[in-house]
């Protein structure tokens, strides 16, 4: 536990929640600004800050209890797919530093675009590559 | 392997790939279309369509190598962050239908936004998290 975390108040029942599971390890909960309807958290009971404080073990049971849930929110709210995410660090949108993966439930034509990519000029691909290898 | 899935044709060396990672169940490659440069797949060797055809056993696998992909690609390029994401099903954005999460590197001010949320009707929330739970 942290004691500033607003997701360990939560795991803690400090700060109420719309729980969807919970078991010793994980608790996953409606996030209170959704994107859409059934977008929900799941998080380790165990105050990790992010995906890389994290054990092996906690991401284990994380992406098992994804993979329950997931489609138990798509059917709950009568949806056609869903996405899951995770931000890492705030450059890439974390807010709370406890490590929770989103997962969004998703409509035919509900107007939410992915961002776009574009391809790598010739070679360059290459070099990245290589650049990422280095550091694993 | 499936014949006609792309992913599959990438595993068996008849597509070409700029690979980052590859062992007996895991490859990942990157995108040839990123977001931002250093955009990694991370898919398993054997066909699944989608996370919801994954066995457990492919998911722990594949998150382990995530955890591990991540912040090399991050080093790699020299970004502040990642996301993770999952597209599952068309209405979701996947495209391909190989289960493959996709590792975005970020960028401070890179520009990328995630979707926005707002709050649930006062009582919806609760409504929601029960429909939810009854298909669990």
């Amino acid at each position: 536990m942290s004691k500033d975390c607003i997701f360990c108040k939560i795991i803690k029942g400090e700060i109420p929640s719309a729980k969807i599971y919970e078991d010793d390890k994980i608790l996953a909960f409606l996030d209170i600004n959704p994107i859409k309807p059934g977008h929900t958290l799941v998080i380790p009971k165990v105050h990790r800050s992010d995906l890389l404080a994290a054990e092996n073990q906690d991401l284990v049971e994380l992406i098992k209890i994804i993979k329950r849930i997931a489609p138990a929110a798509v059917a709950g709210v009568g949806a056609d797919g869903f996405n899951v995410g995770l931000n890492d660090g705030s450059a890439a949108g974390q807010i709370v530093f406890h490590l929770h993966f989103h997962i969004i439930p998703r409509f035919k034509d509900d107007n939410l675009k992915l961002w776009s990519g574009r391809p790598y000029e010739a070679g360059a691909a290459e070099i990245v590559a290589e650049k990422i290898k280095k550091q694993l």
